[in-house]
């Protein structure tokens, strides 16, 4: 489990165990930081604590924005804006998932650029912004080495392009206290990174070298609990953030986003997993490389679409994932899922190569119940 | 065959097909360029022809150095540094492989630093640098994406962590006028990269994701001369590239490098495959990664180290590569190749877990003659 350092666009990324000590390098001149963290796994995993420790060896004042929710507002990135302004802090220290880390995207821009987060969701571009240091909790989100964020206003949930962390650090212990079920849910979310992101018009050599070695990842470690299995899962995660950053993700987020938008108690990567079967049978028969992704993930060969959605749902099956979509949305609901999908996330769709319509996504829904 | 961006530390990479169309968008502002190459290659592929009329369109005046010869000295960037100082030009374009970029990383430095290439192989710092913008023309050199350069000054080839280019270009369609053996030599340049970053004490998963994609894609591709298997070859080196910027290369770079500094009619990537055998005997006892990349080389199990040997002559063989040490490097010769090695280039040994002998060294000259 060997630590190691990349520079992918505008991150620096520090991998493996024990790297947040590289924070003090960072923190050159600063005097005041706002940490932003959810309620429970900042403290829980010890990111907290150790960075703490760091900003208090250099003397730099911080104060904890311990507010941020799973499936984060436009209002909560705009009181967080406004308490960094009024702090006058110079850098944001984002301790989390994606709740938390794509909160402090938008607050980094907000802080400096002024404004609603609302707008910046609806393309305002951004003039100035803060540092933002990353601290990832999750091998799920990949939003500490790509540019997006996401955001729920009202029941629409929103992801934009919108900065990339300037430092990050991925430390495979911090997610060893993940209860089981949100390292199935992130992991998850990292798998359909890499699938979405190989079956999108824009996929590449770069995004297949990097999404396949993902799935292999997650098929061999995520029945493993341990450090060894968290440290591969981790990695997994980023380099499917990498993935998804040059190839963004299309169908099954955009499914997705508006099911969690619609019930805000849906965990991204619990939905990801209630709908991924049926989506992945509509994309694989417009796709040469999901056979392939789905073989590294499950170590056999993947025929058809049937075939492929039921491989995905033997693999989910194989890791004790439990869950239906009805605990969570009822078929009242679903012409509020087609206009968001067909709606404000309609350009997702058009990452693809074959038409998405309508009655595919009905299909889903349905089966997915 | 898709094209692709990528941002990578400090460059900019546009990989595929016609990419240096987006060169226009690099030269804003810049009114004063030169063009550095080969007497050749820049030529007959067709790359000079392409970039001469990006430069002309935007009216930018250019002046073409077309003095660099592979294996370049000190003095060939001496040369250039004084000729780009002269020149008041504002931007470096080096249209080549390897000896081409690497010598302009040297002058684009030298030539707003000041002073003589000697002292910057030697530790000078760089204080100041010229844009530089890459196209290469090789799937061997990586270094149109890594940080490293290397220049013989008498008997001496060293290479030096120098600069990133700040633009890249990758074109397959550059590389299909390689000659064969050309092909085969810068082939397996890429082929270390990968193989000696996976088994330095720097590995990590990210070089070893790079690297085994890098050995699999060699083992299916270099058969083929066609622009498909280019893309994959040309694709191959550039991730190694990565991997070597992350991982350093070590044995067999340094004692290769010895023996082109010694005669510098023998090819880099030629004299890799000559002691390349043997140098994986030795290395291959003391790295699990070892049998592991043969293995996506060959597509077939490797074992033991005489195994890992076998594989490689195999493979060599397979492609009808030809060649003995002998026509270049003399037993008179084993005393210097020792005193280079084990002396200016020694920190390279270094970076493997074992302790490299002189009777390993000994036994790898003997054995590849």
């Amino acid at each position: 489990m060997r630590s190691f350092e990349l520079e992918y666009s505008g991150t620096k990324l520090y991998f493996g165990l024990n790297v947040v000590k590289n924070l003090s390098k960072h923190l050159n001149g600063i005097e005041r930081v706002t940490v932003v963290t959810g309620k429970h796994s900042a403290r829980v995993s010890g990111a907290l604590k150790d960075v703490e420790e760091v900003l208090e060896d250099l003397d730099v004042e911080y104060k904890v924005f311990d507010k941020v929710k799973p499936n984060p507002t436009v209002d909560i990135a705009n009181e967080l804006s406004e308490f960094v302004w009024r702090e006058s802090s110079e850098c944001l220290i984002a301790i989390g998932g994606g709740s938390v880390i794509d909160t402090a995207k938008f607050s980094s821009c907000i802080a400096l650029s002024g404004g609603d987060a609302r707008d910046y969701l609806r393309g305002k571009s951004v003039k100035r912004l803060l540092p933002l240091i990353v601290v990832n909790l999750t091998h799920g989100t990949g939003s500490e080495i790509d540019r997006f964020a996401v955001l729920t206003d009202g029941r629409e949930k929103i992801g934009v392009s919108i900065r990339y962390p300037d430092v990050s650090f991925d430390d495979p212990k911090y997610t060893l206290s993940l209860p089981r079920d949100q390292s199935i849910y992130t992991t998850i979310d990292a798998f359909f990174h890499a699938y979405e992101a190989v079956t999108a018009k824009t996929t590449n050599p770069f995004v297949e070298t990097l999404s396949f070695e993902c799935a292999r990842l997650i098929g061999e470690n995520l029945k493993d609990e341990n450090l060894k299995g968290k440290f591969n899962l981790l990695y997994a995660s980023m380099i499917a953030g990498i993935s998804l950053d040059i190839s963004p993700a299309h169908i099954v987020h955009a499914i997705e986003h508006a099911l969690s938008g619609i019930n805000p108690k849906l965990a991204h990567g619990c939905g990801l997993a209630l709908i991924g079967a049926r989506s992945i049978y509509w994309i694989h028969k417009n796709s040469e490389n999901s056979s392939k992704i789905l073989s590294f993930l499950t170590g056999r060969k993947v025929k058809s679409a049937e075939d492929a959605e039921r491989s995905f749902t033997e693999f989910l099956d194989s890791i004790g994932f439990e869950g239906s979509l009805e605990d969570y949305i009822g078929r009242d609901d679903f012409r509020d899922v087609e206009g968001i999908v067909f709606g404000t996330l309609s350009y997702l769709l058009r990452r693809v190569k074959f038409e998405f319509k309508r009655e595919m996504l009905y299909d889903i829904l349905e089966r997915s119940l």
